[in-house]
C-alpha cells in the first residue's frame, strides 16, 4: 500500500531509505516527449542534501537511471521507470534505535500499520528520501508544461516566524519565478532570506530544528483545468502534496484568511482585457469550482520542523512496552523547507499535467 | 468527470441543482450494516437550509430515497444508491443570468470546462446542494464508525474574525463532541457563538456574506489507519474535503502554526499509560507518516464567504465578451459555515472508513 | 462491491431485480453529445422481454429516466445518471425459494459472498435485468461512435448446435450489420434462424432451456485504439463482457481455432490499398498487441442456457444444510441469447469508447 | 499507458525487450509474507527460453533483483519492486526491420499508437519477455495462496490439433496438478505430449510455428471470492489473461461448449457432502454469478502460433508506405505455449489473490 496515484498519469512509487534502490514508474505519458536529462539532474540537485550547512552532511548522489519508456531521447508512451540506487547509508546507526520510536516520525505508526515487518532503517518507505523519485517525475512534467508556456515557481514564505513578502497574486512576474528557481534558498526579500538562514543555523547549534511555509505559483495555465468534486484542482493537488512527508497544511489563494473576508471582497470580480477574462483580485488563487480560471494558481504548503533532532527526547520502547529515552545521532537537516521546494513544485506539476490530460 | 472517489468504497456522485434529482452510489460497503434511517434524516436536516434566518429561505426537503443495496433494513453489500428529488427550484431566476458570470462562483470556469453545455441553473453540478448526497453517505459511514466506538464532531472555530476556543487536542472530550452534534450552530464558547451569529445577520443586512473555519475531531481511532504517500490520511481526507464547494484550506493538528514551532516542541513525545501509547502533545493531529497514532485526529477546514451576494457586482458577459454588471436576486445563505459542518464530518467519516477497509 | 468500471469513462451500476430501481451513472462523457432518446429507447426495447414467445412473458417496460448530466438535449460533461423503476415484479414468488439454491444461479455464491444479506428476490443484483442500464450506457456510446462512422452489429452465431454462417472477417458489410440491427432474432442465414427459433420453442416445451453464441463485428475503427498489457482491447472488452450474467467464454478473430493454425497462416499479412494498410486475412480479429489495426474487430461471446428451468431439480437448502428439491415456477426465458445481443453490443461500445478517450 | 492493474493489489509493469531492464511494482501485499526466493527462481525458470530445442536458443537469464518492499526475508507491506536486467540482446538484428511491419506482431499497431516513438527493438514493450515480471508477481501470489491450501496447475490441452485429455472438472486431483508443475511440457496423457513435441519440431523445421491451448485448474478455493459485474472472477481473470501477448480466447468451465447444452444439463446441481456443498457436475467451472462456488476453478486459454517465423512474408514498409517483403532471421520459439504455462498460472494467482483481498 501507498504506491499508485493519478487518473491519466499513474505514478507508482517504491523504495526504502536503506534498501537497494528507490524509484518511480510513470504510466500514461504521451509518446515523443523530448527529455532534457540535464534539466532533470538539475531538479534532483535542488532537492539533494549535503550542499551547504543548512542541510544534512549526508551525501546522496541521487543519480537516476531510466530503465524503460525512453528511447532515442524521447518518451515512448509506455511506462517510464526510473530508479535511484541507495549508497552512502549508515544502516548500523539505526539498528540500536529499532525499538525506540522517534517522536514526530512514523516509526510507531509504521510499526503498527505493517505489524513490525516494515524496514525501519532511516524511516524506510516513510523517509523524505522517497521524494527524490517524485522530483524526477516532476521534472518530466515540468518540461511538458514548459512547452505549453506554463511556469511553476516557489519561494520560502516563512521559516519559523520570519516571513518573506507574499506573491502579488494578481501579477506574479514570470521573471521573478524564474529567478527564484535558480536560488538555493529562494525568497523574494533577500534580507528576510538571510534572517531565515541564520535562524536555521541557530536551531542547528541548539540541536533543534525549524519548519516553514512554501508559497508556490503556477502561471499561464489555460482556463478549464480540473473538475468539480473529486477531481477539483485543490483535491488532486492536495492529495499529492500531503503525500510529502512533514506537510501539515495547504491553502489556496487567500486560504485560511479568506474566511475573514466578506463576500464582496472575497469574490474576484471579472473584467475583459484585450479579449481575455481577468479578475481584479485573486483571492481564490486561480481556482473556482475546482477549475482553473486563468489567473495565477497560488497555494501555500506548511512544513513542520524536522522530526530528527539531536536532543534527548522521551519516548517508548515498542518491544518492552515501557518509557524510554532517545538520542538521535545521525546527520539530519535542521530544516527541510528549502529542500522541499522542488518537491512541492514537482507535486504541483504532475497534478496539473494529470488534470490537463483529462480534457478531451 | 467528477464522479468517482475512493479505494475500497467507491462513491459516484451525480446531479445538478435544478435537474431532476441528485444522488450518490456507494459501492463497497460490507453487507449487513443495519441503517438507522432516522439518524440519516437527522444528518440531512443538519445540512438543510431554511431552518433559521442564518441561512437561505429556500426550502429543500432533501428527502432521500434508497434505490438499491438495502434490504430488510440492512446493506446488502451491493451498490447502495440514494437519490434526492429536486423541487422548490426557481429555474427562471437563473435564465437571465445565464451569460453573466457570477464572481466567486464556477460559472465561468464551468462554462469553459464544459464548453457551454453545463447546466448553469443554480450552479448546476457545482452547487453546494450536491453535498447533500455526501451527507447521506457520511451518515452511513458514521454509523459504521460509531459501532467501533469512533466519534466525529466539529465546532465552528471562527466566523470572520470572531474565534471560538480550540479543541484541547490531547483531550477532546467525547461528551463535548456529542453535545456539539446536537447544536444548530455548534461552538465551544457559547458567547462567541452569539457574536458569530450576530455577525452573520449583520452581513446579511448589508447584502454581504461571511466565511469561517470548521474544526473537526475524530476520537477513538485505532492506530495504524492510512498509508504513506498516496493513501496518507491527510491525502485521502483533503482530497475529499476540497471536493466541498467553497473550501480553500485544510490543516491538521497545529497545521500552519506548526511551522513556527521548533522540532523539540513540535515532536509529540510518547509515553505509556496503562499499556497504551500516548503522546504528551498532539501537534501532529493524530497522524504521523500519514497513519493514525491513536491520538485525536484534528483538522480545520477554511470556508470562503458565500459567493452569492445581493450587491451589485462587476463581471463579464460571456456571450458578448464585454464587461457587465450583475445583481443576484435569489435566496442565499449569508454564511454557509454552519451548514457545512455536517458535510465536513461526512467527508471525514467516509475517508476514514475507506482507509479502515484497507487494513487486511 | 461490483459497481465501477472503466478508465476514462467510469460506470457505476446499481440495483436489484425486485428493488425500487436499477440504474447507472456514467462519468466522463464529453460535454455536448446530442442524445437521440428514441434511439436509446429502441436499444432498450431490443433487450426487453415479453415481445414474443421466445422470451419470458414478464413485462418489464424498462422506461428510463435521466436524472442528471443532461441539459437541453445534450450531455453536460458532468455525471449522467439514468434509472429504471422496477414494476411488474412478483416478489412473493421468490420468498419460498429463499433457502433453496437454484442450480446455475448465483443464489449460493451470493449468499456466501454477502453473508446472507443480499436481496435474493429474482436474483437481486445478479439478475440479468441489471444489464438494462448497460444497454442504456451502450446506446449513448454507440451514438458517439456512430458520429465517427463506427458501426457495431451482431448476429446469433449459434443456438445449441445449430450454427449460422460466420462473418467474413475481412469484409464485413456495413449494410449487413445495419440490417441485423433491425432484426428481433438476427442471423445471416435466415433458415438457420428459423431452425434456431424452433429449437428454443422445443426446449421451452420440454421445460428446458438452450444457450448460444453471439458474434459481433465493429467496423471503421481507427488504427491505434488500446494499449499493451492492462488496457489491451481484449482485456478491457472481455472484462466488461464477462460482467454480463451467463457468459462463459470470449474469443477474438479466429479465437480458439487460431491455436490450430500454423504461424504462416495465422499471421495476417499486410498490404497497401490506396494508401490504407490492410491485411489479407483477419485471424487476429482486428487486434494486434492489444491495439486495433483498422480491420474489422470481431469477437464471439458464449452464453450458457438459461439457468431458470421449470423442471424439478436437485439442490440444497442453505438454512437446513440438507439436500432438497426445487421447482422454479416463475416466467423465464427458454433462451436469453437473442436478448443478450444488444447487451454485448453495448458492452463493446462502451469499452471501445473508453479506450478511444485514452488517446491523447 | 499499459501499466497498472488490480483493485487491492496494484501491479505496475514496465520495460522493453531491448531496454535496460524490465520489472514490476506490486503494491498492496500484506506485510510479513515470507518469500521463498528459490521457488520464485524456479517459476522464472519455467518461463525461461533456451532450455531445449522446443524454444528459442536465446539465453535470457531472467535474474531478478528485489529493490524494495522486502526486508529480513519478508514483505514489508510497502511497494515491492523487482527488476530484471536485459542482457543477451542482438539489438542490431532489429534495426533493419524497423520499417518492416512484422505480420502478427504489434509493430504496426504500436507504431501508430505511439506515433513512431515506441522502442521497436524486439517488440519493445509488446515483447513476450515482459511477461517475466508477471511470473515474478505470480510466484509471490502463489506462495500466499499455497499458505491457504490453494493450488494452481495447468496442462497443455492442445498443440495445433493434437489434444490432451481434459481435466476431470469435478475431481481434479491435487497430486496431478503438482506433478504437472514439475514438467517442462506438462500433459496428462504422456503420449499426446510426445506427439505435440514432434509437431513443434516439425513446424520449426519448416520455418513455421504452432499454437495451442492451456487448461488451468485452481483447487481449494473458498466459496465467495469475486463479485457480480465488474469484479466477477471471469472479468478480473480474463482482463489479466488477455494482457499476455498471443492470447486470443478464454473460456470457463465448459466454455463455448456450454452453449450446446440444455439448461437441465448445464446447471450444476447441488448436494451436501459431509456438511460441504458440492455440485454433481462442474460445467460452470467453479464460478456462478462471478463468484467462486468452491468447486475447482477451470479455464482454458488459447494461444496463437508464434508470430515470428523465418519464412518470407509479405508486409508493408511503414516509412515508404509501400508493399514489401520480410524475412525474420532472429532466434524464435516455434511454439510459446509451453513457456506460457507459468505465465497463465501467474496471471490467475494474482487475480485470485486480488479478489480474495476484497473480502472484508
Amino acid at each position: 500500500m501507498s504506491g499508485v496515484w493519478g487518473k491519466n498519469i499513474k505514478l507508482s512509487i517504491f523504495g526504502e531509505s536503506h534498501g537497494k534502490a528507490i524509484g518511480i514508474t510513470i504510466d500514461g505519458l504521451v509518446p515523443g516527449i523530448k527529455l532534457d536529462i540535464d534539466y532533470i539532474k538539475g531538479e534532483m540537485e535542488r532537492r539533494m542534501p549535503g550542499k551547504n550547512k543548512l542541510s544534512t552532511a549526508r551525501k546522496e548522489t541521487d543519480q537516476f537511471e531510466i530503465l524503460s519508456g525512453y528511447f532515442n531521447d524521447r518518451t515512448t508512451g509506455t511506462p517510464l521507470c526510473a530508479t535511484i540506487r541507495n549508497s552512502d547509508q549508515h544502516s548500523k546507526d539505526y539498528s540500536k534505535l529499532k525499538n525506540l520510536m522517534r517522536p514526530g516520525h512514523a516509526d510507531y505508526t509504521g510499526n503498527i500499520r505493517y505489524r513490525g515487518f516494515n524496514d525501519y532503517r532511516g524511516g524506510g518507505h516513510f523517509s523524505g528520501r522517497i521524494t527524490a523519485p517524485l522530483v524526477f517525475a516532476g521534472a518530466v512534467a515540468k518540461q511538458v508544461l514548459a512547452e505549453k508556456g506554463i511556469v511553476i515557481g516557489s519561494h520560502i514564505k516563512s521559516i519559523s516566524d520570519v516571513e518573506d513578502n507574499s506573491f502579488d497574486k494578481v501579477n506574479v512576474e514570470e521573471s521573478l519565478l524564474k529567478s527564484l528557481l535558480k536560488e538555493e534558498f529562494p525568497t523574494i526579500n533577500k534580507e528576510k532570506g538571510i534572517e531565515m538562514r541564520k535562524l536555521i543555523i541557530d536551531a542547528k547549534g541548539e540541536l533543534d530544528s525549524v519548519g516553514g511555509i512554501v508559497e508556490t505559483a503556477i502561471l499561464n495555465l489555460p482556463v478549464g483545468i480540473g473538475s468539480p468534486f473529486f477531481y477539483s484542482v485543490e483535491s488532486h493537488l492536495s492529495h499529492m502534496i500531503f503525500s510529502i512527508p512533514a506537510v501539515k497544511g495547504i491553502e489556496f489563494g487567500e486560504g485560511f484568511d479568506i474566511s475573514k473576508l466578506r463576500g464582496s471582497k472575497a469574490n474576484d470580480e471579472y473584467y475583459m482585457e484585450n479579449d481575455n477574462v481577468k479578475t481584479n483580485t485573486n483571492n481564490n488563487g486561480g481556482i473556482l469550482g475546482g477549475i482553473t480560471n486563468g489567473m495565477p494558481l497560488i497555494f501555500r504548503t506548511a512544513f513542520k520542523p524536522t522530526a530528527s533532532i539531536a536532543r534527548l527526547q522521551h519516548t517508548i520502547d515498542i518491544e518492552r512496552h515501557e518509557n524510554a529515552e532517545l538520542e538521535i545521532t545521525g546527520r539530519h537537516d535542521p530544516c527541510i523547507v528549502q529542500r522541499a521546494v522542488p518537491v512541492v513544485e514537482a507535486a504541483a506539476a504532475i497534478s496539473i499535467l494529470d488534470l490537463m490530460y483529462d480534457i478531451k
